[in-house]
């Protein structure tokens, strides 16, 4: 049975990224967001969404930089409390022992000890109600080495990253297995048309 | 060791969205995207990037509406092949046997078979490059019974979607184990500092 329901922002599944940000001091912050997604190829861009409320959103606004980065699975206790307390109150690179490094390349850092990230420069703001989309130009990725491929690039299965269940669930789910190719298998229906 | 490594499009997990959309003649179209995410709560949005060289592109910019399907990932052949072939020389529901259903509220098709779909109205294009990021509001969700949490949320566990490992691994995965609450295991951190 079909059910016509109200408008809900489930998407399944949501990332979940760890967004790195300096204060007007230079105080490194990481804050979890799950709302956003890659948003260009050229320029390569990806958008997050945040509420002006976070300090993250304000940080951002200044320093014109940011860094998305994805954690591994066995980092969800410290991805929860990134997304649970403000900046403003809470030193969460020492709370959590993360760790922050400069981004060679934008005024962010990157968290250490997190198999990859984006280093992105604020390129565009799009202000859609209670939140507003901050597009950055990815400009680099840091990685370490054991997360990628023989090409250099993430390797999922390398980086075992973690994804948001969303308001249904509640809850962090790990990656399951290797469904198929993409790209490829796909051709069998159209073998079959 | 860290690798700084030029800019790749990489954020992983991606999504596997359907995008339902009409033609100019009412001919139902659907498309593979996985750069998106929820883009607002408040009104509730959501952005998908597309090229202006896809029909769904033109289709939306017309019809001023979309539905994003969310397929469970039985439906990796279906998926794959709506991302390989265009809707120009393929009707892709009917190569698919997948069946159109026009949503109630927006101008655009809903995919019968899938476990959810949010129906939206276009309200912004942001032009970036090669990329336009479409960003529809929510205004309703439809849902299989069988999909939803007694709250009646699509639940992760129940819609069972598919993801995409980008292009490290060039393959589709399902979800895996539950790994912990969210909103809740950060608590644990909290406690220590």
């Amino acid at each position: 049975m079909k059910l016509d329901l109200p408008p809900q922002t489930i998407l399944l599944p949501s990332p979940v990224l760890i967004i790195g940000s300096y204060d007007a001091d230079g105080k490194p912050n990481i804050m979890t967001a799950s709302w956003g997604g890659i948003a260009s190829s050229k320029p390569p861009c990806i958008s997050v969404s945040l509420r002006e409320a976070t300090l993250t959103y304000h940080n951002i606004k200044e320093a014109k930089a940011f860094t998305v980065n994805i954690p591994s699975e066995k980092y969800f206790r410290e991805a929860d409390f990134a997304g649970m307390v403000s900046g403003r109150d809470h030193d969460k690179f020492k709370e959590t022992g993360l760790t922050p490094e400069k981004s060679k390349l934008v005024n962010a850092p990157v968290v250490k000890e997190f198999p990859y990230a984006l280093e992105c420069n604020l390129v565009k703001m799009v202000e859609l109600g209670l939140h507003t989309m901050f597009i950055g130009e990815i400009v680099g990725l840091v990685a370490q080495s054991e997360a990628v491929n023989p090409h250099q690039i993430p390797d999922i299965e390398k980086v075992r990253p973690m994804l948001w269940g969303s308001y249904g669930s509640m809850a962090y789910y790990g990656i399951g297995s290797r469904l198929a190719d993409a790209f490829s298998v796909g051709n069998e229906l159209k073998k079959w048309s």
